[in-house]
Order: structure tokens, then C-alpha cells, then sequence
């Protein structure tokens, strides 16, 4: 894939591949820092597991990737702390699939966690992966960066981009207004924080990794809170219009439990408009990075293009 | 109370007062660093702080406190670290109190978290509350030791000790084992994982905040896994006693549920002699510490001497 000063653009194709090629990475990565199905005990691991390695897609570790890569760095510095997003985004999944919270008997096409390996079994897998990233983010081989102080932001990032007052703030706000009206100030606080928080921390981990200086972090970070929202406008989209085959999940889900959702405030057409603006305010924002930014922006492109 | 080198032994009172001072720091700490219930969204803090400031003894925290002044440390260094403990433990409270879980209504006799605020919100507390130990650790302001390689040891400790190879692992034995025979060696597992880890990894972040040696880290390792399984034999002992009024929780719940147990493994006389045998041999261990090493003595005689 071209990106360096060739200024060229990145054709879908060349996107396909290397979203493919990095998924590849992300999921060696996962595989070395979860623990296997053989250690003890080996049940929590083997839930951990099947949730983990279901067929995602892995934007958000990729993105923490790319972003180390627009701002100079390495993805070698970067892919653990990559990993540990995955893992935090995974629980969030299984936590938020449970019977008490949105009751999806489906994930991604199969069974959920607690579907296959009960209720209590998902919480505790939940729990786990989310206490591993924090395992993986504090050892040692993690990250390859020597700097203890940029580990340690790297570790303030994702933790307040997943807590109280980020992803699952996002989650509380969601299950507050289940079956009520909701505005759409309150919609975009609920996606900024149940989705945009983890995603703007991705790019800001991958930024702090490659040692970015402030206004590289604030140009990641405008992206960032961008596409999130872009992407959860898409998905919304794409609930509406979708079927079980595309989408992996019982179609049209969000509307059958009456979710506020972007088409639903604001219609289809209106929604697509705005994605695609924030992806355009999102782009113009990565000049600062000249061609090193230009993956990032086919990733951008890639967040309202894509059909599932 | 004397603990410098007078050599004094402490009395039940002089301890009982130390825990009470401690409890108070400990309490200053975790009001400080917990989100305010007028924070958005204020629900989910409002559920959290239900859980945490709901009487616990804080025995974890104020061991962090204790291994800290024994491996020579300020307690100031500790502070955050303890408050983070405490935490975690409130989150595997929540969590473990769920329906799809042990199912308890009461936890300190008041009603359970997923009792007030319903399950879904009780599982977003305990998620919330696990996270915010990390956002907490990670912080500038903790812990006030400016050795940043320590504090991701510190992280490291504690992830490891609360996760799937630690307290969740043994939280995931305990229900794979509900209604089932359990032997001895089975149970002991369960609690070094479930109870033990969690207090080994107590008395381990302590040392490391105060830059204790190998030497003194073995020392308090050693103590930390004999008094963490004390504690859980005279847990079930007192479970087993018992009654609503003194233990907080509905007397003798763990026969009824027939979970298996030290006395009902081993009769309660012979687990009170283990008990008060892992407790003289923790004390033993502290010699290396001299008279600093006097209050973990102390705490150690009371987690056999308790009566809740």
C-alpha cells in the first residue's frame, strides 16, 4: 500500500488489504496475551476466547496503529496496547449483550458469551478481559517504548476512555432512556461516550506511543471523535437497513426495542449527509501529518463506505 | 498506639483504634477519588458509591497501608494505591452478589447494588468501579512516590491479582463448583485465588511503594497468602455462626446454598487450629521488618480474633 510521499490515494482495494493485513497483527497479538485454553482455569479462558476471537473487524486496534504510524512512530510500539483496546472493547460487548442490559442472543453472527457459556460465566469473562488489558498495558513487553511516564498516559487514556465518565457513562445514559424518548443532544452525548470515548482514546494511545506533540494530539483526537461518531451514525444506518445475513445481528434490532437511533431523529438521508461531513471535518484535520496521514483518511472514507 | 521501638505488644484496643484511623484515611481517600454523585452520569455514581461507602471493615486498603510502614514507607505514598484496592473488592462484590452469580439480596446488611439500582446497573458499577482503580493508579496524583517504574509495578500487581489468574479464576472455580463435592486441595485453590490473591497483591503493592527489597517482598508475599487464607477460614466459621444481625449477610447462606466450606470440610475445631496455625506462621515472617513489622502482627491475631 502506497503511503509515503507519493501522495497517492488509496484505492478501496488497497484498503481492503491492508485492513486485512493489520487485522492479521492485531489478532497475533491478541492470541500471545490472552491466556490459552489450557491454563487454569480453563473455562473463564476458553469464554474469554470465543468472544475475543468471533470475527471482528478490528477498527479499533487498527486505528490505534495507524495513529502511531501518522505521527511518526512504530506499530511494533503500539500493537500491544492495541491488543488491550480489543479486549476492552470485547467486554464491553459482553457485558452489554448480558439478559439485565440489551439481551442479544447474537454477536457478530454467533451465539453471544452468555448464550454459550451462561450468564455468570459471561460477567466474569467481562471482567477478565478487561482486567487483562490493563495486565498487558502495565508488564513489561508492553509497549516497546522504554518511556514508563508515556505508558503510564497510555494507561490514564483507555482507563478514563472506558470508565464512568466514558464508555460506560455512554452505556448508563443508553439503558437510562431504553423505551423513552430521547433528544438528539442527549443521542450524540450517549454515542460520544458509549462509543466515541474508546475510539478517540485509540488514536490518542496510538499518538502518545509515537510520542506525538500536542497538536498532533489534538489533530488525532478531533479525527477521533469524528469518525466515532460517524461510525455510529453508519451503524445505525445500517441496523435500519440491514438483515440478519449482513449484519450478524437480528436486523432492525435497535428499532424493535424502540432505540433512539440517528434515522430515526433525523431520517436517512439527513444522517448520511452528516456522516459524511464529520468524515470530510475529520480528513481536512489530518493535514498537519502531510502523507503519513493519508491512511487514516481511507479509514475515514472506509467508516461511511462500508456495508457492515 | 506504640509501634516504633518500644517493642510493645498491641493491644486489642490500641488495634481497634488503628483500624478506626485507618478506615478514616482510607474512607478521606476513596471520597476523594471516586467520582461525586453530581457527576454525569450521575446514576452510575450514585450506585457506586452505595456499594463502596456501604461499612466495610477496609482490611485490604489498610493492609496496603500496613506492608508500606513495615517495608519502611510513608503511608502517604500508599494512600491511593489503598483506595484502589478497595475498589476492586467492592467491584467482585457487586459483581459476585448478582443474580447470575451468588444471588445475595444483602451484602453489610443493606440491600445488595443490583437490589436498589437493578441489575444491569449493578453490573455497570462493578465495571465502572474495576476501571477506575486503573484510571486512579495511572494518574499523576497517585501514587505520590514519583518512581514511575514502581507504579506500573503497582498495576501490574494488581491487575494480576484480580484477574482471570487471580480473583476472577477463583470466583469462576467457586461457581463451577456450586453443588458439587469440592476437596480439600480444590477449596484451597478457590481461596487463594477468590479472597487470597487480592490480599497477597495488597501487602505486595505496599512493599513495592515503599521500595522494599526482594527480601522484604517474600516477607510480606508469604504473610499476605497465609493471613488471605486465615481470613476465609474464620469467614467461613463465622458464616457458619453466625446470625443476620452480627454478620450483615443472611447466617449460615453458604451451607444453604451448599457451598462447600473449611468446617464442613474439616469440622470447625480443626479449621480454627489451621486458622490460628497460617496465622502464627505469618507472624513469623515478620521478623525481618523488626518492631516496624509489629502491626501486621497485630492484624494478623485480629483476622483470627474477629467476630465479623
Amino acid at each position: 500500500m502506497r503511503k509515503s510521499c507519493e501522495g497517492a490515494i488509496v484505492t478501496p482495494n488497497e484498503l481492503e488489504r491492508y485492513l486485512e493485513d493489520r487485522r492479521v497483527l492485531v489478532d497475533e497479538a491478541l492470541e500471545q496475551h490472552l491466556p490459552g485454553v489450557s491454563e487454569p482455569p480453563k473455562e473463564i479462558h476458553e469464554a474469554v476466547r470465543y468472544s475475543v476471537f468471533a470475527g471482528g473487524k478490528r477498527l479499533r486496534p487498527i486505528l490505534v496503529l495507524a495513529a502511531a504510524e501518522a505521527a511518526g512512530g512504530q506499530i511494533e510500539q503500539a500493537l500491544a496496547a492495541a491488543a488491550a483496546v480489543e479486549m476492552i472493547h470485547t467486554y464491553s460487548l459482553i457485558h452489554d449483550d448480558l439478559p439485565a442490559m440489551d439481551d442479544d442472543d447474537f454477536r457478530r453472527g454467533r451465539p453471544t458469551c452468555h448464550k454459550v457459556y451462561g450468564e455468570a460465566m459471561a460477567i466474569l469473562a467481562g471482567d477478565a478481559l478487561l482486567t487483562q488489558a490493563f495486565i498487558l498495558l502495565s508488564a513489561e513487553i508492553a509497549p516497546v517504548d522504554k518511556n514508563p511516564e508515556a505508558r503510564l498516559r497510555v494507561i490514564q487514556e483507555i482507563a478514563m476512555a472506558a470508565g464512568s465518565k466514558g464508555m460506560v457513562g455512554g452505556q448508563v445514559v443508553d439503558m437510562l432512556h431504553e423505551d423513552r424518548e430521547i433528544d438528539l443532544s442527549t443521542l450524540q452525548y450517549l454515542h460520544a461516550h458509549k462509543t466515541g470515548a474508546l475510539i478517540r482514546g485509540c488514536l490518542r494511545m496510538g499518538g502518545i506511543l509515537a510520542s506525538a506533540g500536542p497538536e498532533q494530539l489534538d489533530a488525532l483526537t478531533g479525527y477521533g471523535e469524528r469518525i466515532g461518531l460517524a461510525f455510529q451514525i453508519v451503524d445505525d444506518i445500517l441496523d435500519l437497513e440491514g438483515s440478519l445475513e449482513a449484519l450478524g445481528k437480528s436486523a432492525g434490532s435497535d428499532l424493535r426495542k424502540k432505540k433512539a437511533t440517528f434515522p430515526a431523529l433525523l431520517g436517512i438521508e439527513e444522517s448520511r449527509r452528516w456522516a459524511h461531513r464529520l468524515v470530510a471535518e475529520a480528513k481536512q484535520g489530518l493535514v498537519i501529518f502531510g502523507d503519513r496521514g493519508i491512511v487514516l483518511g481511507a479509514i475515514a472514507d472506509f467508516v461511511v463506505m462500508r456495508r457492515r
